[in-house]
């Protein structure tokens, strides 16, 4: 955030183009997370942080109470499953709400925010990466890197940190149907830093693991709740089922800001369904370099796109956190958050 | 076939264009077997019996035996997962080398293959409808219709029986990346039937029998081995273990022809690995009505692409042939095959 704007990676032109998406209203950046241009869970906790500031900046002296807590509602609007969405905009809200300089108080409260996303994922990444051995192959869902973070990212942190510890990893990145964010997001981001991979169908991840070809696989989290349920990218559950079906350790990586207390177990996390067209179309590149949307389904049949799903504690091996590595349960989870 | 030559639906145009492949030789005949013109267990063994009994027309008097050997050999190269095209250059090899009149014999034979495919598969279809109830919810990987047999098809035959019984389903189509024939063929063929459903990232299986929403699960199968372990497109396994988790019942639906009792276990059946551009790209229809080619990853990524996986006998309730349902188990396919 720079005065009252918010710049932001477009998630949606990568890997094919890089760009920066300039909001100049909370409004601009409620669009932004809706449909996409920032995306990834602490990333969308802080471009949520900043839009409220942003709406605290925009907010009549007559009339400034209600002005914010519309915008609130409004944030909170846009994706509904993202924990550190909720999360961050409560902060900035009580931040704005009890001091005499809203205004001050409400971008600081933002860009605090920002920072400590970035100080824990660093913080999980040098956990994590105790849990990855020199020549571990390693898979991942979704994009849980320094693109769905401010920076370092929550599920390939561990990877980078070990990386630079000079240990060799490859990584088995699942597509991730469908929007493709392991593909596109994850994909560019092990290339940036040069980290071997590839990309595989979300359907090749159980015969990888039953051919003994993945040590380990860490994923990101949107929601987690109380009894250590994990709400992640659609896909996720499949993963955990084949994970402990052929006993590879499976690990969720998460800042401390996703749990939510509120929700007791899995069930009461509400999961977002997005629009059909994600699914029947896909946008690319063609040979000659032009964006281009095709059509890939049976023309006329419909699609059901659920965005997230629920993986039980009982298959997750442990939840990595700036705060240390803890087993998914109750009690663990009380005593990680001192209540 | 009519005269030395094969027609084929062109199964890659599908769904936005439906042509016939018309195949002059038995090398026609294979290009169209490794391209994926024609796919899917029967459709593949018809195609293949046919491809070999246009070699035995074409083949020269002197160095007959040759000339139908190096036909069979390269006819048997095409698609190295597919059970049911190695059964059927047997039988078609067999007939020509043991007649008076091997044209004939080995035409005769191929058109037999084919009428027993689509016969069988109408048993398969009225035997597993017994299974399917009034107002079911079906989930179904990868495209076993009858545009991956002669007709009627494996796994939906017992979907089309049900309705032509008047009894109301669903089905829920898993896309089946990376070729998408879920969401191209199968999806193309429940709208040919008017059969209700709806397209769904692989992703989301296990996430909608976490729901209560699957009633049954209903697959087609490559190659069987004697123990019952099933390869099959990959993605299976992972269904199949997501089937196990939420009590799905779990149903493969495939002709004899498709076991192999030389695979004593999975284990023992060869897995095709097809090239990365199937995951890395994929063909579809702009708005405008062009096809085109996009890439949909992250430009320099490479990927890895299994075709099948094998899921094990214990997690497979039962399998639909048309001798009967059994029990997966070495015993019970013993029994069936009367061996």
């Amino acid at each position: 955030m720079e005065g009252s704007h918010v710049f932001l990676i477009d998630q949606n032109l990568l890997p094919f183009d890089f760009k920066i998406f300039r909001s100049s209203s909370y409004l601009d950046t409620c669009h932004a997370i809706r449909t996409m241009i920032v995306r990834g869970a602490g990333a969308i906790g802080a471009a949520a942080g900043f839009a409220m500031a942003q709406a605290v900046l925009k907010a009549p002296r007559v009339g400034f109470k209600t002005y914010i807590k519309n915008a609130r509602k409004k944030i909170e609007d846009t994706r509904p499953t993202a924990q550190n969405l909720f999360f961050a905009v409560k902060r900035v809200f009580d931040a704005a709400s009890r001091s005499d300089n809203p205004a001050k108080a409400s971008v600081t409260e933002a860009h605090n925010i920002a920072d400590e996303d970035a100080d824990n994922c660093r913080i999980i990444g040098e956990l994590g990466s105790k849990l990855i051995r020199d020549g571990a192959n390693i898979e991942t869902h979704c994009n849980a890197g320094w693109l769905a973070f401010v920076d370092y990212g929550s599920a390939l942190s561990p990877i980078y940190i070990a990386r630079s510890q000079g240990k060799r990893v490859f990584v088995y990145v699942d597509e991730t149907r469908p929007r493709g964010q392991g593909a596109r997001l994850t994909a560019w981001e092990l290339s940036n830093e040069k980290v071997p991979h590839v990309v595989i169908p979300d359907n090749a991840g159980a015969y990888l693991m039953s051919q003994g070809k993945v040590d380990i696989i860490i994923v990101g989290a949107d929601r987690i709740a109380s009894n250590g349920d994990v709400a992640n990218k659609i896909g996720t559950l499949e993963k955990a089922l084949a994970a402990r079906e052929f006993k590879v350790p499976f690990y969720v990586a998460a800042p401390i800001s996703t749990f939510d207390l509120n929700c007791r177990i899995g069930k009461d996390i509400p999961i977002e369904e997005r629009s059909e067209e994600e699914v029947l179309y896909q946008r690319g590149r063609t040979k000659s370099g032009r964006m281009e949307t095709i059509l890939v389904s049976s023309p006329g049949s419909r699609a059901y796109n659920p965005a997230f799903d629920v993986t039980p504690a009982k298959y997750i091996t442990g939840i990595i956190t700036e705060k240390g590595l803890i087993k998914p349960s109750h009690q663990s989870i009380k005593s990680l958050l001192k209540i």
